[in-house]
C-alpha cells in the first residue's frame, strides 16, 4: 500500500523505433504518442521516455497519449528535435522507463529527514540540476519548502546565491566599480530608479541597472522605460559597451540569462504555491547582483501594509542579512527602510509614471515630495558608499545633481543611447485616450491609499500591457470635499476603463476620515 | 522578481468557441490546442482552461499546445467529453485563466507558515478537495511535506483517517463483528495471510481480508491468490454476501474505492518523492480499515533491516500509535512485532508462495517454522481479542485449527468461493519453466538474507507479472558447503532468468560466515 523504495521499472527488451514528427509543442519537454503504442503496458510509476539517436539521448518529462497520433509516430517539439540533432521523418528509439530522481534530490530528501544543513558542494549540485532541468517540479518544491521549515543558515544562503549566479551568464565590466540599486517591491508608482540612475551616473559612477517587467504589479521599471519609446532588451556586450559612455542604463534583466535556476524556482514553485522563504528572497536578489558584477548596492526596503516587509524590526533584520550576505560575496550593501504603505508619487502605470518621472527631472521643485525625497535619500546612500559625499551629506549632493539639471541631461543621454528620444517632452508620451474622474463621496482627510487595491484597479484598466493605462492621484494625503475629484483612471479601452471604475467602487481603496473623530 | 500575491489574470473579453474533437487522451484532464489560438498571449502564470457548455463547467489541469491541432479545434478526452455532456463536433466555450489554488490550499499554507495544528473541519475540507482532484500535485506535496516537518498530532491523524475513509466507499457488514489483519510490509515471502485468514474463519470469525497487489515487492497477497486461479476483484455487495458463507475471503483492496484520497497522495506525492511520513502511514492503513468496517485488527510490524521499522523501540511506539488511533476510531488494535530482516518461509514469488502456503496448510508439521509460527502467533492475538482463547493461549488454539486440518478445509472452501478449485494440489500450480540453481562459493553458515536484494532479483526474474517467476531458498539459516545449491530461481522467460542470475552475482544477497571467525 505504501511505497518507500525507488525502483526503476525494467525497460522491455523490445525497444521500439518511431518516426519523428516535428510539432510546435508546449511545454517543450512533452511528447505526444498514440495510446496504442503499448509502450507503457507494465507498471510505470513516474513514466518517462528516453529518446535515443545515434549520438544523443534525451529525457522527456511530460508524456501525453492521444489517438490522433499514428501508432508508429512520436510528436516532439522543435526544441527537442534540435537538441537530438534528428531530422523530421527520421527514426528514433523510444525507451519507456520509470523515472528515478537524480542524486541531488536524495540530498534534498536527506536534509529534510535528518534536519542537518547542506554542504556547499551539495547546494552546487542541486542548483546545477535545477538550472539544467534535471529536477522535476515536485523535487524543486521539496527544495523550496525545506527552507520554509528549516531555514538555510548564512553559509547555505551564500552558496545558493553563488551557485545560482554561476549557472547563468556573468556580466563582466572589467576593472570598473559597478553600482546598483534594488527594491524588494510591493509599492505601486515606485519610479525612483528613473531618478536614481541618472543622478548616480551624472556623479560619474557606473550604474547599469537591470529592472523587471511587471508580473503582478501595474508597471515595472522596464515597462516604464518602454513607455519612453526606449529599447530595454540588450545583450551583455551591448550593456557593457553602452554604459561605458552613458555610465547609466535601465534595461530589462530578463533579457539576459541571469541566475536561471532562480527564475525556474520562482516560476515552478514559489509563484504557484505563493511561498517565498526569506532565504530564497535573499539568494534570488543577490544572485542577480553577483551575475551583473555589482560591487556597491543600495537596497530599498519598502515597509508596511501591502509590501513584503511587515514592520521596521523585520526590515532591520533583513537589512542586516543583506549586508552579511553581501560581505561574503564581496558586495557592499546598505539598505534604506522606506515608507511603503502608500503609492510613491502621484501616478501609477507605465506612461503616466514615465511622464511624472520626466516632469520631476525637468522641474524637481514641483515634483511630488515622496518621489524626490525617496530618490535623493537612496542616491545619497550610494554617493556616500562611493566616497563622493561624506556620511550624512549624500542626500544633499543628490539633490544638487537633480536641481541643477545634471540628472535630466544624463537621463536624456540615456534615452538616446537606448534608441529613445532625448528631446522628449512629458506631453509627448501617449496616455490612454479614455479617462474618468472619481469623485469623493465624503469630506475629510485622505488617510490611506491601499497599495494592493490600487494595483488591482490599474491592472483592470490594462496595466502593464496597455502602456497608457493607469491612475493619477489628484489628491493624496490631502483634505477633500464631497464631490471633489480624487483620482483619474486612464485606459486605451473603454470597456476596461468601466471595468476599472467598477473595481474602484467595489474595492474602495481610499480611506477618508472626517475632521470630527468622535462625539461623546 | 519575486511574486507573492495570487492573482487571477483577467479573462479576455473575446471568449472563443471551439469545435470539440474527441480523443483518447491521457492524462484525462489534459486538453490539446493549437499554439495559434492566441488564447494564452497575455501573462498566464499557472495557465488553466475552463470549458463551458450550456449546462456544465469543467477545469483542465494540463494544457498542451501542438500545431497538429487545427486552430478552431480543441482535443479533449472521452472522459471529459462525457463529464461535459457534449457531443463530438459540438461547439464549446474555452476560457483561459490563471489558476488560483482552492481555499483548502491556503489552509495548508497557513499551517506551514504559522506552525499550528489543523482544525478537524480544515482537514475534512482538504481531504475532500484531494479526493475530488481539486488540489494539484504541488499543493498535495505541500500537504504531505508539512507532516514530515511538523508531524500531525493524534487529533489531526484521527481526522485525516476519518476524512480519507469517508470520501470513499464504506463497506457495511451490518451488525456483525469484523476481524482484520495488516502488515506494514517490507518482507518478501510474507504469505502469512494465506494461513491466518482460514485459521480465523475456521474459528467462526468473520475476516474479509483486503490485500494489495505488489508494486515494488515481488508478490502481494492478491497476486498470490491469483496464482491459485482465484478471482480477487469483487464489489462490496459480493464481498459481504460471499463472506457470510465462508467467513473468510482474500480479495484485492484496489477493486473497491476505499479511501481514494490516500491512493492519490501515494501515487502523486509519496511514491515519486520516496517520502512516507509515519502520520500518513498510520492514517493510510487505518482509513482502509475504517472503510472496510473492521472492529478488531491485528497489526504485523516486521522490524529490522530492509523493512519500514528500524528497531524494536520504533515498533513499540508505532504499535502504541495504532492502538491509540484505533481507540479513537472504535477499532481495537493489537500489534505483533515480528522479525523482518529475512524472508518468511522458503519461497518468494506468486506461484511459489501459493504452492508453499497450500503445502503448509496440508502438512503444517513439515512447513517452514518461520511461516507456521508467525501465522499462529498473529492468529492467536486475534483469537484472544475475540475471546475465543484466554490470554496466552491463542497461539495454541491457532495451531490446533491448523494441525487438525480445519484451516485447510476452510481455505479450500475459500478457493471455491472465489472461483478457484478447492481440490487443487500444490503441484497443480504452474511455476516458471526455466530455472537455475545457484551454488555457494564458500563453506560456512548463512547468517543473513537481504530482503531488498532478494526482492530486486525476484522482480528481475519477472515477479509479480510473471506469476511463475520467483525464488526458492534451498538453504536458510543453515550450514552450506562450497558448491552446494543455495537457491533456485524460476522464470517463464529464459532471458529474464539469466538477467536475474546476473543480478544475484552482482548483488550477493546471502551472507555466509565461516566457522572460523578470526585468527590472531
Amino acid at each position: 500500500m505504501v511505497f518507500m523504495s525507488r525502483q526503476v521499472v525494467k525497460i522491455p527488451a523490445d525497444i521500439r523505433e518511431f518516426v519523428v514528427e516535428k510539432a510546435q509543442i508546449y511545454p517543450t519537454n512533452t511528447v505526444i504518442l498514440s495510446p496504442d503504442t503499448g509502450l507503457f503496458k507494465g507498471v510505470f510509476k513516474n513514466p518517462q521516455i528516453q529518446l535515443v539517436t545515434e549520438t544523443r539521448t534525451l529525457f522527456t518529462e511530460h508524456i501525453v497519449l492521444s489517438d490522433h497520433v499514428p501508432v508508429e509516430e512520436i510528436w516532439i517539439s522543435d526544441e527537442m528535435l534540435e537538441q537530438l540533432g534528428t531530422k523530421e521523418g527520421e527514426k528514433i528509439q523510444v525507451l519507456p522507463l520509470s523515472r528515478t530522481p537524480p542524486d541531488s534530490y536524495w540530498l534534498i530528501r536527506k536534509r529534510m529527514i535528518q534536519k542537518r544543513p547542506f554542504l556547499p558542494t551539495e547546494i552546487t549540485m542541486i542548483v546545477n540540476d535545477i538550472a539544467h532541468h534535471r529536477l522535476n517540479q515536485l523535487e524543486k518544491t521539496t527544495f523550496v519548502l525545506s527552507q520554509v521549515y528549516e531555514p538555510f543558515n548564512m553559509e547555505e544562503i551564500e552558496e545558493l546565491t553563488r551557485a545560482m549566479a554561476e549557472t547563468g551568464d556573468m556580466i563582466d565590466f572589467g576593472q570598473q566599480t559597478v553600482f546598483g540599486k534594488h527594491s524588494t517591491g510591493g509599492v505601486p508608482g515606485n519610479k525612483v530608479s528613473l531618478l536614481i540612475v541618472p543622478i548616480i551616473a551624472a556623479a560619474g559612477l557606473l550604474i547599469p541597472k537591470t529592472s523587471s517587467r511587471a508580473i503582478t504589479s501595474p508597471s515595472g521599471t522596464a515597462d516604464t522605460m518602454e513607455a519612453f519609446g526606449c529599447d530595454v532588451v540588450f545583450n551583455a556586450d551591448e550593456l557593457v559597451e553602452i554604459s561605458q559612455k552613458t555610465r547609466g542604463m535601465i534595461v530589462w534583466g530578463g533579457g539576459f540569462n541571469l541566475a536561471p535556476a532562480d527564475d525556474i524556482l520562482i516560476r515552478d514553485v514559489e509563484f504557484p504555491l505563493g511561498v517565498n522563504p526569506s532565504t530564497m528572497m535573499l539568494a534570488s536578489i543577490m544572485s542577480k547582483k553577483v551575475a551583473t558584477g555589482i560591487h556597491f548596492l543600495v537596497m530599498d526596503l519598502p515597509t508596511g501594509y501591502g509590501t513584503k516587509i511587515k514592520d521596521i524590526g523585520s526590515a532591520q533584520a533583513l537589512g542586516r542579512d543583506f549586508a552579511e550576505l553581501g560581505r561574503r560575496l564581496d558586495i557592499r550593501v546598505e539598505s534604506g527602510i522606506t515608507f511603503g504603505a502608500s503609492p510613491v508619487g502621484h501616478t501609477v502605470g507605465p506612461a503616466l509614471e514615465a511622464r511624472e518621472a520626466l516632469q520631476t527631472l525637468m522641474n524637481p521643485r514641483e515634483g511630488p515630495s515622496s518621489l524626490v525625497e525617496k530618490s535623493c535619500e537612496l542616491s545619497g546612500i550610494l554617493l556616500e558608499m562611493a566616497g563622493k559625499a561624506l556620511r550624512g551629506q549624500g542626500r544633499e549632493l543628490a539633490k544638487q545633481i537633480l536641481y541643477k539639471g545634471q540628472a535630466l541631461d544624463k537621463f536624456c543621454e540615456i534615452l538616446d543611447a537606448q534608441s529613445g528620444d532625448g528631446s522628449l517632452k512629458p506631453s509627448d508620451i501617449p496616455v490612454g485616450e479614455h479617462s474618468v474622474e472619481i469623485l469623493s463621496q465624503s469630506s475629510g482627510w485622505i488617510v490611506q491609499i491601499d497599495n494592493v487595491k490600487i494595483a488591482e484597479i490599474a491592472r483592470t484598466a490594462g496595466c502593464p500591457k496597455d502602456k497608457g493605462a493607469g491612475i493619477v492621484f489628484l489628491k493624496k494625503k490631502d483634505a477633500v470635499k464631497r464631490g471633489e475629484s480624487m483620482i483619474r483612471i486612464y485606459s486605451s479601452s473603454e470597456s476596461r476603463l468601466s471595468a476599472a471604475e467598477g473595481k474602484f467602487a467595489k474595492l474602495n481603496p481610499i480611506t477618508i476620515e472626517g475632521m470630527l473623530i468622535g462625539r461623546v
